[in-house]
């Protein structure tokens, strides 16, 4: 196991690329207060994926923050990212686990509060359990809800990371359930500053603390 | 390098799944002479992907053909498959031969003689050279025809696979050219039955030996 702060988790929006920007909302995300990059690309080629992944690489070394590849071990393991996140239609954890080693992270996404139970008895550093809002990067997602967030902090064994539609507005509610650790996507990339949207979250997530038992 | 015979080159249909005759279809087409199969999957997830290699490297093992898989590198190394296989939007040689070792099968896409000239510096262990005539497997796939594949084998180093709309019908002005080894899809997948249609055109690779130097 690694360990890894996982309080602001901040997704790449497949939207961005290299030409779009991709580099510098990044770097805003990070130094707005990111504590994690995942990138995540579904629709772009290998090349331009593996290139993205190598860019997205050094500039997270830059600044000491892990990133974590969606999906593509293989992109992972060509970039030495720190970790691989999967969902429940990827490869299974044990055979990302077998692949990356136990040096890395690997990272798992459930909806159900079974797949948060069954999750505790497998090899992945956390979980991501959403969507806790309805959300527009993923528009066939699983709404969960707050209050089942709550249980599945509970039920989890790992760090839990609350995904889906959380935005500076919302995000106390989340705190509130007892989960430490926000993703985002939109919340970010969709802001004019990318650095300011990141800031707000960061600021909420950090006097959050005060909800925690 | 690895040994490999590329004679029949068989690669599978985007289409097919293990619900709707992949395993059996497969079988078919290794029982009428395949001499390797290369599993391509664009459009599905990694689950599924993984499913699906896991079953054909299980078949595959079984009539002691290699496996070979398209693009996905760490699909290739989770099912531990004889290779992989990438197009110039895939993933650099380079990455994943050094990912996957020296002791697997690495193949190349070319579509002009500048790739093909390119690749005899790469470490590949054959290259794929075509479209030869107009497909429908891939709708976008740049046409080079018969004098362009006469000029590739000339060029290169590597074996030569000639690909794109090659069938029994044309499968000897082919062989013409001095190319001794064929990839096909649809030839194969969507006859009747992929038994015959495999054995059809093995018997004419075998046979298109004397046309050779």
């Amino acid at each position: 196991m690694v360990d890894i702060d996982l309080r602001l988790y901040v997704i790449t929006d497949e939207n961005l690329s290299l030409e779009t920007g991709l580099m510098e909302k990044v770097r805003q995300a990070i130094e707005g207060g990111a504590t994690v990059i995942q990138y995540r690309a579904k629709n772009k080629s290998s090349k331009q994926i593996y290139s993205e992944a190598t860019a997205l690489k050094k500039l997270c070394r830059e600044y000491g923050i892990p990133l974590i590849i969606n999906d593509r071990v293989d992109i992972a393991v060509a970039v030495d990212a720190d970790g691989v996140h999967v969902g429940q239609d990827d490869l299974p954890v044990e055979v990302v686990r077998r692949i990356i080693g136990n040096g890395k992270i690997v990272g798992l996404s459930t909806k159900t509060l079974e797949q948060v139970v069954e999750a505790n008895t497998l090899p992945v550093d956390y979980i991501g359990f959403g969507s806790v809002f309805p959300t527009t990067t993923k528009k066939d997602a699983t709404l969960s809800g707050i209050e089942m967030l709550r249980e599945a902090v509970k039920l989890s064994i790992q760090p839990v990371v609350a995904i889906g539609g959380i935005n500076a507005e919302n995000v106390d509610s989340v705190l509130q359930t007892g989960c430490e650790n926000v993703a985002v996507v939109s919340a970010v990339f969709s802001a004019d500053s990318p650095f300011k949207a990141a800031q707000l979250l960061k600021q909420k997530i950090l006097k959050g603390r005060r909800w925690r038992v």
